[in-house]
């Protein structure tokens, strides 16, 4: 006998479904941790959570570098787990593995117009940042779209994304009416955005979020030496000359850190304050966040570490993932080409 | 003990593959027949032949018309079983029903773009006819990559095409040179378009090619009075008022469908001389070409009016075309997608 999990949200019949992912780009960071990795620990107790390694949606801008695609889903599967992802209350699945998504991304293009996806403020953005101009990608032009099939196959009704991806979740509920409007029926549920009350965490040289690319990010698996020259180089006022002086908060990498790690929130404030009246200096903030990454990172990297001698062990999570996300959103195409009214031979 | 066919073109270790299939928009008409089903009559002896029920690229610009996309499905399965396909020789496939042909789409929309796709010949072409400006469905830009899909899932060599559907080709094995360059081996084999030697067979009206949506065509299901109708409604010439006057020849729909059908090569060329030196009526042609379509369709229609009384059997033998074509597309998805050496979990 198995006992009904309480929701701590009202959805009175159902777990409500989350699905989340990364992209298959390079391991994760703890900008992932600050803004994702930590929501979905609390969130992996009442939903049901699907985990997607986006390897499929990493080819629309890397096409020209697939081992990189390929590596990075063995070490993102290992930062889940390291970091406590469960994978029995989790489902953690690799989206190349999963043909309904490309079925319903293939049907869905017919439900939407070039122009409206060239009119995406997400797609715009990202175009003008990968230089892309005219010689975009098809897939990278089409990957709201395909956005929307891996939102849809699982029936997610909450999809946890930064406040600069919430135009997609917007994309996708315009398809699922689209597709609801000419099935005559609800067969697919929209979308809500669980944007994070926090934002981006930024990255080491106070320059933009921190990210892989720009070479300023402490990754999951980072060792104690690179923690703490991370912690070291950090970009903090660049005024602040002499401890006694007055120094900036805004901007300052380490409080951004503190802010976004330190459990005691009040004393955050006081050092805060104390920082922007004059006499605390950046050695005593770094020795402070220094012992709190070390303590965060510690037991991440050590499992990290111990599971990643038995990729098979991990292989095997990824494959039993699959098996059920196939179930899932392969039910879903067979219900949205019934719904539509598809032949069925 | 089976014994290897003999192929008639050179091939020394295998049958070679074609591809070839319809949009399911409606049932198929004479110009079908002429342009196409003839030649896959020839084609299934001594090929390897696929053809493609096309409702997810029917759906392209069709997804507001579902119930049209999916009656033809049946309407061109009876269709191509009526005038002799033999479901033994050629496999009878639904392209909705092959989720390799989705995957391999979205692949290949990673490897070309969006300005490639839109300085297609035939997509702009298609574009200006249909009116769809920027408001085109997306599905419809990429049709090209889904096209490229289906050829190589089912790694054909000949495509049996329109010459206005030639860039088609190009463009899949642009597709074809990517994807290899990109796994450093040869794991798709280039097509080469089979373009008929005869053009296209003109609309009764004599504008234009033949079309169901021009309102022009002659289905291969008409009944003896709607071919009479439709013979006696043929455009010849108009200058043409008596019999003792001269003829025009070109534009003569009537000398089109002799040409296309009549056995008696020299003796439409006798025909077409008296016509033009004056002295011929058009009764008399078009009491030969009736003579000549009745005696084509009326088997045609016997068959495919017994056939349609149990769609049951139909529907298996799409059903197992469908299970034939599955295995053959799956193993090419996986072959490319290991090949390109995505992760295998």
């Amino acid at each position: 006998m198995t006992t009904p999990t309480t929701c701590p949200i009202a959805c009175p019949t159902a777990r409500p479904i989350v699905l989340t992912g990364d992209r298959t780009t390079g391991p994760l960071h703890l900008g992932h941790y600050a803004g994702s990795l930590r929501n979905r620990l609390a969130l992996q107790d009442a939903h049901d959570q699907y985990l997607l390694l986006a390897d499929a949606q990493a080819l629309t801008d890397n096409a020209g570098d697939i081992p990189k695609v390929r590596e990075a889903v063995m070490d993102i599967a290992l930062d889940y787990l390291a970091v406590g992802i469960d994978p029995e209350k989790s489902t953690i699945c690799l989206q190349s593995q999963l043909p309904a998504l490309a079925e319903l991304s293939m049907l869905y293009l017919n439900f939407v117009t070039v122009a409206r996806l060239e009119r995406n403020p997400t797609i715009k953005d990202e175009i003008r940042a990968r230089g892309f101009g005219r010689d975009i990608p098809a897939g990278f032009l089409c990957y709201p779209a395909a956005q929307a099939a891996d939102i849809t196959a699982f029936r997610a009704t909450l999809v946890p994304v930064g406040a600069d991806q919430a135009p997609l979740i917007e994309q996708s509920n315009e398809i699922v009416r689209r597709i609801n409007a000419t099935a005559g029926k609800a067969v697919l549920p929209e979308a809500e955005a669980l944007i994070p009350a926090a934002g981006r965490l930024p990255g080491v040289d106070g320059r933009n979020k921190m990210s892989k690319s720009a070479g300023n990010a402490i990754p999951l698996s980072a060792t104690p030496e690179q923690i703490a020259a991370a912690v070291r180089a950090m970009f903090t006022d660049p005024q602040h000359l002499r401890t006694a002086d007055p120094g900036r908060v805004d901007g300052n990498v380490v409080f951004a850190f503190l802010d976004a790690f330190d459990p005691d929130a009040a004393e955050v404030a006081r050092l805060k304050e104390h920082y922007q009246r004059g006499g605390l200096g950046d050695a005593l903030l770094k020795r402070r966040l220094d012992d709190l990454l070390q303590a965060l990172l510690a037991p991440i990297r050590a499992r990290r570490t111990a599971l990643a001698r038995d990729p098979g062990h991990v292989r095997e999570l990824i494959r039993r993932g699959v098996q059920r996300a196939r179930a899932v959103t392969g039910q879903t195409r067979d219900d949205v080409f019934s719904a539509l009214g598809l032949f069925q031979p």
